[in-house]
């Protein structure tokens, strides 16, 4: 199959190392930002060569960002061209728009190594929702922030000694904001949730809490009280519609997301009928990304004409039924006042309470976590 | 598809009741033992009317046993029909002769089901064959043995106690052998090895040691080390061929398998660059199981046509060049002489040693596991 490449950074470079020397594939044209001498006269600087190849059947996008992205996979696609991408902010923010187009040309979009790197979670869930009704999706879905509470937790380190780690091995950009606040975590979980239920969720509506705050004296008081915080995409069908929230969790160490070492990724289906199905793997990086998107195009190449849903019917996020204890630190009590069950370190356990009543107090504070119901009710109820 | 269904037991009960109003399948026959009222005249005791019906295009086999669940499926086969199994003990045994059977009639034949339940791993496997070279499959694939380890490690229950609760509840047969001894995980770990690197495995060749001498004294023991047991299924590339054995070991109580709790499964596939991918979910049960089949039924209408792999080359099991410590509980310590590198509980801990070493010595011992390597080095080099 003839195809584009947009994009020769790091999960480009992979696509294209990866396809050296195999007969099945050419990559006709590759969109660069700069020149490549190494790529002679495929290399181009626009959207129209490309366009303008009958041959070109497929474009694989990883330029990464919403523009100019978007414009060119919305030209792809309204061209009749099958597009693979794995660029989540673009598929976050035009859900409805990208599926729509393609569904509206007849062509495949596939995004799997947009939400959890390696991990063929967006297929997975495909499948799964073949035979049976998804209840839940949740997971670690972000390596960065797991690679810091993983570490502060093994080695009672401080925040800022190991986000510099990350930061120098590169498991943490330079600016790490998207990570650490919870944004690449939003976006993930607005794909997993709108494969997941057919649903289309307004990003901007799911609320989030990042890790920013956390200190080795919080860690060290999980620890004691035999947990470990991680930070989760949660999302479930409530009575209201699809709940749906990114923020740090407190689970029991005896969890399988506690054994969730430094940046790899951990993701939870749950089924009606099939129950919890987890895949655990590479969050990220070069060889396993590129695999996601060579996945999808092989499947593409095998007849694979489909976004993952017939459906994105637009759906609020509603929390308010979904009630969580919560652990909190902060300088002022006073918003929390008949609303804190017990101690905990250097901060204390809220009583359940609805998810919007607690983001609404977060401004205010320094650090906040959910905490592990079983927990709660074992030691604060 | 019009097809035929062998077996009405828990799994095929579960594809029927699955099917049920799915206009795209038409469950033709059912062949089942005794007469079944509520299968009309679709009930049959031979497998006569099925290989003579031209429509049925498809046989999903879920009798269990190797016979005559062997002849069914070689008559469908050399009919031309497509087969699903969910049968561990026949697809481990007859291997080469089935999978040359569907190649030769241009047949699909697949057995997801029979590794991990409702864990999709063989069809996993096959999509990472795709892109990357295998290193290694291991895992938990047997949910009956975790079960009774993993509660004997939470609770500190004794052996008997926990195996009699796990008939009760239906994770352990009455006669529970083949699942205490390790007969299961080996079939599994035929399939999962054979698959992974396009050999075929003689399941006697592979060594296996059972959990049945494990007592609450040995768990005790390595609790307070901070080790866990489980029984797993491991084979991995090696100079000499491919290493493969199924046995208990105890890892760390930080490892992601130390956290697969009560019945589930975990089943880990290393590739060359997409670094390790594990898949957990429920091992057994009737859903689950009927799910994995169903997935493969419906793979083959959309077109697959194969087995996972393309090749079965014999290949003996050469454990030689792998080396680990072993934990030994043994009235006899005189065939370890020279061997032990330390105390552990009621037991020792041997140095690193050649997998047949042990496993010729197991006769004489009541309980082994292999130990986790960075543990040792730790404590016993």
């Amino acid at each position: 199959m003839k195809i584009a490449l947009l994009g020769f950074g790091t999960v480009g470079g992979g696509v294209w190392e990866l396809l050296q020397g195999n007969p099945d594939w050419d990559i006709a044209w590759v969109l660069t930002r700069r020149t490549r001498p190494e790529l002679g006269s495929r290399a181009v600087f626009t959207m129209e060569p490309i366009l303008a190849d009958p041959e070109v059947e497929l474009v694989v996008e990883v330029l990464g960002g919403i523009r100019p992205a978007f414009d060119y996979v919305a030209a792809a696609l309204q061209a009749g061209k099958h597009v693979v991408t794995a660029n989540k902010a673009l598929m976050a923010a035009h859900y409805d728009e990208l599926t729509a187009l393609a569904r509206q040309n007849g062509v495949a979009l596939r995004c799997t190594g947009a939400v959890g790197g390696g991990i063929p979670f967006l297929t997975a869930l495909e499948r799964v929702r073949r035979l049976d009704r998804v209840r839940s999706v949740s997971g670690i879905v972000n390596g960065t922030t797991n690679y810091i509470l993983d570490r502060m937790t093994r080695e009672g380190s401080g925040f800022d000694a190991v986000l510099a780690d990350a930061q120098a091995l590169g498991y943490a950009e330079a600016d790490p904001s998207a990570d650490l606040d919870g944004l690449d975590v939003r976006r993930k979980l607005v794909l997993m949730a709108n494969v997941a239920f057919g649903v289309s969720l307004r990003e901007e509506e799911i609320p989030m809490a990042g890790i920013r705050g956390v200190t080795a004296e919080d860690i060290a008081a999980f620890r004691q009280a035999g947990l470990v915080c991680r930070m989760l995409a949660t999302a479930s069908r409530e009575e209201g519609g699809v709940s749906a929230v990114a923020e740090p969790a407190l689970v029991p160490d005896s969890a399988p997301e506690a054994a969730v070492p430094l940046n790899c990724n951990r993701i939870t289906v749950t089924g009606e009928r099939l129950g919890e199905q987890a895949f655990f793997g590479q969050g990220a990086g070069r060889y396993p990304t590129a695999m996601n998107v060579l996945q999808d195009c092989m499947d593409i190449a095998s007849g694979c004409r489909s976004f993952y849903t017939e459906r994105a019917l637009p759906c609020p996020v509603d929390n308010d039924t979904l009630r969580r204890p919560y652990y909190v630190r902060t300088g002022d009590e006073k918003p929390f006042a008949g609303l804190i069950a017990g101690r905990l370190g250097p901060g204390f356990v809220t009583r359940p309470m609805a998810v919007p009543e607690l983001h609404r107090r977060i401004p205010g504070c320094r650090f906040t976590a959910a905490v592990d119901n079983a927990f709660f009710a074992q030691h604060f109820a």
